[in-house]
């Protein structure tokens, strides 16, 4: 057998993890806060079956549609991302500073490609997304740690470890971060830019949940600090129109941009375009702000629900973070508990039939940190559900430990 | 500046090419034999209109097509892939044999990923599709050429290469080569499925223009020659269905497909879920047949015209393949006539801006082979433009050569 390059021995691990994240989607008969995936009701199915009516004509958009088209993206909708996404956020760039890719997670993966060599030190969050985890294992970085607490990454720690390691890269999930629904606080995001400015790191920040925030007042992203051009963006159409089309923007400086395009290229030499075209007239034909506030009514009621169920049916010690947008909140139960454990008995048994994804898998440090630990999506059942199946697996946690 | 990783340096010469490459599309005043997009009128718009107009409702195929879907792409795309375009081809294989990717370019970079370490040798047909030639480079691969003739591949320089240069894998477009044509034989297609078991090496045989055939009799792929798992397939829809909707497939062992799932799970979660569920629809109600014999029409005349074109307008001594499918032939010049001057000179004069590839960035020797030689598309213009081209192209060439 021909044998495979190096590169995949190092992602084997986090490969693993990441298809067990998706894995218990698949059981119709179990109440998932496992996967991330958006709740059906928030797709947009009948207007972006009306736009494709009107687009795919042969004098309309339907010869733009299925023909080749431009590697950094069509020019519409990376006007939406400067105009509508980025400048009310308080991030000023022009046509050059952005790119489409095909979803958030091929714009972490094309940023690899074009600033990670083997051995690279990247900075991660503790705990992380496992999902860039296994993109950065692929390109064979060594990935370390930084604390987090309430008020996200602790910049502190984080100027210790970059003068530690000499980091080539920070990666942070800044607003409702993923696994943990945390936010890293304003005075932290100057602080973020201040040191990747002073230290010359780059920062990637990965922002996919900013945009459906439900509470709170809004805060500026990292990269409206950065004077330096060392804050680059990647972020996501998934959880703002559509996962299933693989919408995504990278934004940074001008010759960032231009040598991921040819990472772009060589990589599947540009995005779809009728997802692009779609998802474009969308925003053009002014039916985001509506869709947008039924996004947030939606997930602001499955959150209360979530963390109303979890303080009533989950056991005294329990704690969990508090979102104010987002899909997910982290959950630390009272030590002793496996989370992995609890999962294959949640899973298995007919009464309970709940899944979530167990803490340990988010940390990079795999010291058994986060063992007790699970993250809770909320984002793809209804309320009356996510409380039925709140209660069950909270009477399972409950009764494995009372059996301690 | 943050520093680039060191394998875009590596891929700074084809990514140049690539980009000059698709520079001239642009321009709609210049008659464009260059580029290798597919006719406007192949494009099977109006059947994408009615299918998406069923297929996007919530009762329908909606909701699966907006959210998250399966890394190796849909089931009933994975099922045309096998039974339309593989078995009638001479290849079994099943459902864990085949996984949906982002085109047939993005087949080529995951299997490079999954395959190919630094330093890794891939021998590559000489002169070869450059803008696999920048993913190689991109993985910091060496590419070694091998010689072709009219009968495609040479198999003794073949043997003797991977003898010399014990490479890792060969890449081969066997069917009207992208960029000269040509088709490799029948009996160099087993002797290539022979070596690569005897020497256990991987072929990657990537075979886009073999479903648009239009003349001479049809030849099985090399992988239906394989009998020890070392032939992978990365084939593509662009050329029978739609390049913009960037739709490929992958084809090989079991245990590859695995890894590869997880490479792509790594480079962009899934492909879009949209551009698949047309694409299904499409062949599995029984619209390709019409379709197809439409494109084979189409092409033939067209290169009817452009062979006939290039004969009458070209000066003597000009060669030419003479493909029975595909979009392109390649054009041998007399010598001392440098193509990539001719370029400038003919997108440059207003009464020529004719546009086509310049043959020296098809070959990875960069030793001055193909200076004279240009690949020449015809897919993309109707016969009596495409004449007016040559007829402007081929004064232009005759003017340079009396003026030597």
């Amino acid at each position: 057998m021909i044998a495979y390059a190096k590169r995949m021995k190092k992602m084997e691990y986090t490969a693993n993890v990441v298809k067990n994240l998706f894995g218990s989607m698949t059981d119709p008969q179990i109440i998932s806060f496992g996967g991330g995936a958006p709740a059906k009701e928030a797709l947009p199915i009948e207007a972006v079956r009306q736009i494709a009516d009107e687009a795919l004509r042969a004098d309309t958009r339907g010869v733009e549609a299925l023909q080749y088209g431009p590697i950094a993206g069509i020019r519409d909708l990376r006007e939406v991302v400067i105009d509508v996404l980025l400048k009310p956020k308080g991030v000023e760039c022009r046509m050059e500073n952005v790119m489409i890719v095909a979803g958030g997670l091929e714009g972490i993966n094309l940023i690899c490609q074009a600033y990670i060599d083997p051995g690279d030190v990247i900075l991660v969050e503790s705990p992380t997304f496992v999902h860039s985890v296994e993109i950065f294992d692929m390109f064979e970085a060594t990935c370390v740690g930084v604390s987090m607490d309430e008020g996200g990454l602790v910049t502190e720690e984080l100027e210790e470890k970059i003068q530690k390691f000499r980091p080539k890269m920070l990666y942070t999930v800044p607003t409702f971060q993923n696994p943990s629904g945390r936010t890293l606080g304003l005075e932290r995001r100057k602080k973020v830019a201040e040191l990747a400015s002073r230290y010359d790191i780059l920062v990637l920040e990965d922002d996919p949940y900013r945009d459906i925030r439900y509470g709170g007042a809004d805060l500026p992203p990292i990269k409206h600090f950065d004077r330096t051009g060392n804050v680059i963006v990647a972020n996501s159409f998934s959880k703002i129109f559509s996962p299933g089309c693989r919408l995504g923007y990278v934004v940074g400086e001008a010759d960032a941009i231009a040598h991921l395009t040819d990472v772009k290229s060589a990589t599947n030499s540009h995005t779809s375009m009728l997802p692009q075209i779609l998802c474009a007239e969308f925003f053009k034909r002014g039916l985001f702000p509506a869709h947008h506030k039924k996004l947030c009514d939606l997930y602001r009621e499955r959150r209360d629900a979530m963390l109303g169920g979890i303080d009533r049916h989950f056991p005294p010690g329990t704690k969990h973070s508090d979102p104010e947008g987002g899909l997910f909140t982290w959950v630390e139960l009272p030590k002793g508990i496996d989370t992995a454990e609890l999962l294959k008995a949640s899973t298995s048994n007919p009464e309970v039939k709940v899944a979530f994804v167990a803490g340990e898998g988010f940390f990079t440090e795999r010291d058994g940190r986060g063992r007790n630990c699970m993250r809770m999506s909320f984002g793809s059942n209804p309320p009356e559900r996510i409380e039925t199946g709140l209660q069950r697996l909270g009477d399972l946690i409950c009764s494995r430990i009372a059996a301690v």
